[in-house]
């Protein structure tokens, strides 16, 4: 093979990865992922992809939750760029079950700030929030543990009807205590042999 | 030393690392991230940070945007998990940049999509949209260049009120045509001696 | 230096080694490690020490518990090997808690095994088991946790006569859950915010 | 295939290896080792497996014999945790061969030990040794080689009713003066061309 | 195989190494180069060939240009050490694009040079410049833009009487921000998602 | 430090190597070589510098010699890119040896090229060469060593008038047989114990 | 495969890598090398063979020549120990060619050594050396060039009738100026293209 | 500092290395080495020495010992190339224990070898042979271990007139079964504790 040939080679896979939502390509994996932000959430080393080589859509926010915004952008990577599948990846120890809403409310009143007044979207000022649901908008995970967190947040993107119904979507709780990923309610912890179990045995 | 205070020392710093929130510790780098979803935008290269150390909190949306969702989830990182700076990172050749907002909402009314009757976030039925502003709401870079956005989103997040006045923000473009971090609109490729410079020269 | 003095150096170094016992050497750490023999209990990552290069004195047997023959070997260690500190280390998920004591003896009985007519010890016919002690010599947990088991086992050496009270104890749990060592009833996995912590907040 | 298939198959992995035990799983190589507890005795490197994957049950004690504690152990690795193999594996310079048991019981008597009111296991004094045999149940080898040591003990287990007649048995001699294992009797030093050989050739 | 075998092997391998050029060997590629001498431009990186494995002929002169040198060195390789393929590789913000000739010759005149009388070659005196033609001979870029320059090297080389009309010729641009090749007028900068494209959407 | 800062710095370095020339920056040593363009000759390896690092300019030519485009380059590069030190590269068993100017004049007429209506250079036609000088442009070495070639170029560079007086300049002969790099007529072959030295001996 | 099995086999390779010569087993290559001692000569990398794997046996004196001991030493392993090749190797610039005979002598003279009176085998009496050939017995090169001296050694070789026919025999150079290994009388360095070659063509 | 300097200095290193002999300049450790040369016995390892850099002149032969050739060689080597110690090295396992003298004469008889006609040296005549004593000139170490025969080259060496009675002198034996060295008289093997030792404690 000529140099010539090789180097136009590699020059249209270099085009092809600069543009690839131009060109209509989409991710490696086919795949949108919705994570907490927190900073023990390794996100490759959770779902065994790269996140240099271009294998997936990372949303991340605070506690990983279907929020607007993560439906909107769900929308855009199912609908327009070629998205097939969904994972959620929750965790434990999350900072959102740090506090109740209530106490972050107060928290937030103390440090003078007045949810009344406040437009939550800089630049979409329809966005409106009834006052009175500002703490719900903060979304403390409160009396509902991490799993069903995960659980909710899967109910609510297979519901959603900005997301095609023929998405795959999976949830999936990271233990920041054991470095690994199990499903909602699927905790080891609780089967491995302590007294609760073998007391009845 | 004994082995004793070895184990010791080392049970405690895995306490310390698992129950960071609890604890009231901040990530490494007191860090909070806005970068696009996209899979192009390799966060730790960008930064040179280490995502599966505990460096940051790293937000991702469509767009890189300072969203409901990402003003939520920075508040929460300053004011309440010790995040002092802010860091926000977008893109060329964005999805955002792919069509422009009629086409999208054309597309959607294509596939179905009748956002009147839409409830934008699952869990917020509080959080109303105006219809009128749904293709607003999904935050097609339109008109501006992405330098013009970063920017913007630079401004909305250092004048909000929900964000500590105290906290250092910056914005950043990743070229994906270069591999490389850019302030906004000081772009190499159009300081390189092409014939537009040279002509007059 | 001449070659014929490194030589002399590396030979004498050689015969340390291997003559430790007959010189009078402990082992690197001055240390003898108790221990679980299951096979997901890697003792050198769980300690920190080198299993190849000297460092310990290494008991296991099933459970990881104080016997008479752990006592006889931490006796030999402390009493007349230099050994100075002990380290007892447990594990969740042990075998010994996979089945009560009633079940492992009827499991035996099954198997035609009549504990009145065994001699335990094949060299020591004068060591002498009260045939309705079988059950409890075979050390399964039942009704205790590990962290109990654990715990015990620093007792029983701590109070030994056998063993010289100026030994520093300690005894960790190895979770094989989380790869990691926690010290007894220290377990995070139970402080990490779950529905049963956040319940009550 | 599906990430959520991937990640599906991890967890699975996870949960065999975490919950060996409560599924009846053996080690991966269906052994049980019986090793003396020298710090000069690499088990890993001495048998070809790997201690930190789950290869093999490990015991070990002062000696590498088949004291009561081993033959307990031995039972339920083979009856109840699925072994089918036992390897013994004594050593050169084996520290129950620096004293004779005279001697030894002497020196435990220079630091106070009285035998006679000793318990030797403190959580079954219904395990009972004549007073006469202490020194007998230390176990120091005496007159005997390490090779004969080892084919005793290889005896031993062969003949224990504990113990399945199914089991495969060796015993093995590590040389810490030449960092490789040997059978009983077949020590290479020895046969290496040393005056002894060719004197009469 | 003997020893002697695999011996004579390497010595007839090294001699065709040495000695190839008497031996009428081609380079690996049958590859002849011209580059700019710039210190930023990696050939080895560029071209995907190694320079230190006799993978080509690598002409390089200030600008990568078809100079007379530039001509007589290809038309050796093609025309006597068997090459097929000519790749010429300039590169953006090269130095001749740093001044206009103007500029060039009056730095010159500053520094005391007065062309009238300067011999170009020190040892061809029948190589006769006009010297009105001084300030051309420098080659400076002046109004063309690296793409056209590349272009027309190849031109140049294409149709030149010493050059053979059957190698394969290509020319390419090394761009010093991307760190990458492309083809001359095929700018990834420019095509990627900027207000200018969309403007117009 | 802030993030902040650092991004500012990386890209701040991005900027003065990809603007070296517009900023007026040298290369790393402040280097011009001139040397052979044959595939066997490693010119990072000979020099101990990085070709992809940015050392140095780097002219290949035909046999390595000072030709008008050889002045050309070192003159750009040292009165306009801050280079101080010319080094020049010659090697054994050049192509340039391979056959005298008349067998390969006679060569290029039997492929049928006409030296007398030959435009050197393809866009200086003031560029002219007497038709009686054509073998003499070719270069070959004929009845020069490389040792003698390597020195004259030497005395090329050092006495143009286009080549600043301050500049240092040494020459040196890569040994393709013994892959290292010797001053001209200090070949080391010549020096071991060979017959002619020692009969005399 | 039981670990047993392993065991023996693992064992059985290193009884037989022990006890090889008594077992009558050949070296790796059946390979005899007679080399000169000098420092400068890696047998290893020269013969591409392996010292520490068991490749060869490996004969070296004071210019790698066949004196009476290398006679014996080749002789054994051919005749006895299984050997079916031999090669010699000798090298540019050896000690043997830093001075003439004569010189060294008169050095040894100057000393204080007096030849007659030296028995040269402290344990052979009966091997005798008329002193008139003390010189001779030294072994330098004197006049002969290495070449000739390595084809010496071949002849050598192969007509001793100490040594099998059968046997396969090779000489080599090595060029400790090239690092490379040559036939004798096929020196690559004589060979490029100096004037003396070129001057007639 | 200059690249011209550099390459003068690595120049003058590679003239140096190349000249050692001419240049009167020793190895690097001064050292002479008598070694068997035995496939199993790693020179460099067991010296701790690297055959490739330049340490050690090494003189191997059949057993390891100070026949005339070793004397020769290391005359050389102390008395002109600066060398100011030796190290002999010899074997456990040698060949030269293989078999008694009176085999290895009958074996070559056996092969139609007849000693009387013998001329040892091919290139020297005048070292002659008592035909009496040809088995004697073999070697073999008969009914005297590897220790005594170290002992007594240890011996040779030091009181043979030819060597200066300045050099320093050591012996050591290479385990072919422990891969370590170790002094004459001093093997690890027979200290540690086997029956012999302990059956009279």
């Amino acid at each position: 093979m000529t140099v010539k040939r090789q180097l136009e080679q590699a020059a249209q896979e270099r085009e092809t990865w600069v543009l690839r939502r131009q060109k209509g390509k989409p991710n490696n994996r086919r795949l949108w992922v919705c994570a907490c932000m927190d900073e023990r959430l390794p996100i490759d080393e959770a779902l065994g992809i790269r996140g240099d080589r271009g294998d997936a859509h990372v949303f991340r926010n605070a506690g990983g939750i279907m929020t607007d915004d993560a439906i909107r952008s769900a929308m855009l990577s199912c609908r327009f760029f070629g998205t097939e599948e969904i994972v959620i990846v929750n965790h434990t120890e999350c900072g959102m079950m740090a506090a109740h809403t209530d106490s972050v409310v107060q928290g937030l009143a103390d440090q003078g700030v007045d949810p009344a007044t406040v437009q939550l979207d800089p630049e979409v000022p329809e966005l409106q929030l009834d006052p009175s649901a500002f703490g719900k908008w903060i979304r403390m995970f409160d009396d509902r543990s991490v799993d069903e967190i995960c659980q909710a947040q899967v109910d609510y993107v297979r519901n959603h009807p900005l997301i095609p119904e023929s998405v795959t979507v999976s949830g999936w709780i990271w233990e920041v205590e054991t470095n690994s990923l199990r499903k909602p309610h699927e905790r080891l912890a609780e089967r491995v042999n302590t007294r609760d179990e073998m007391g009845g045995a």
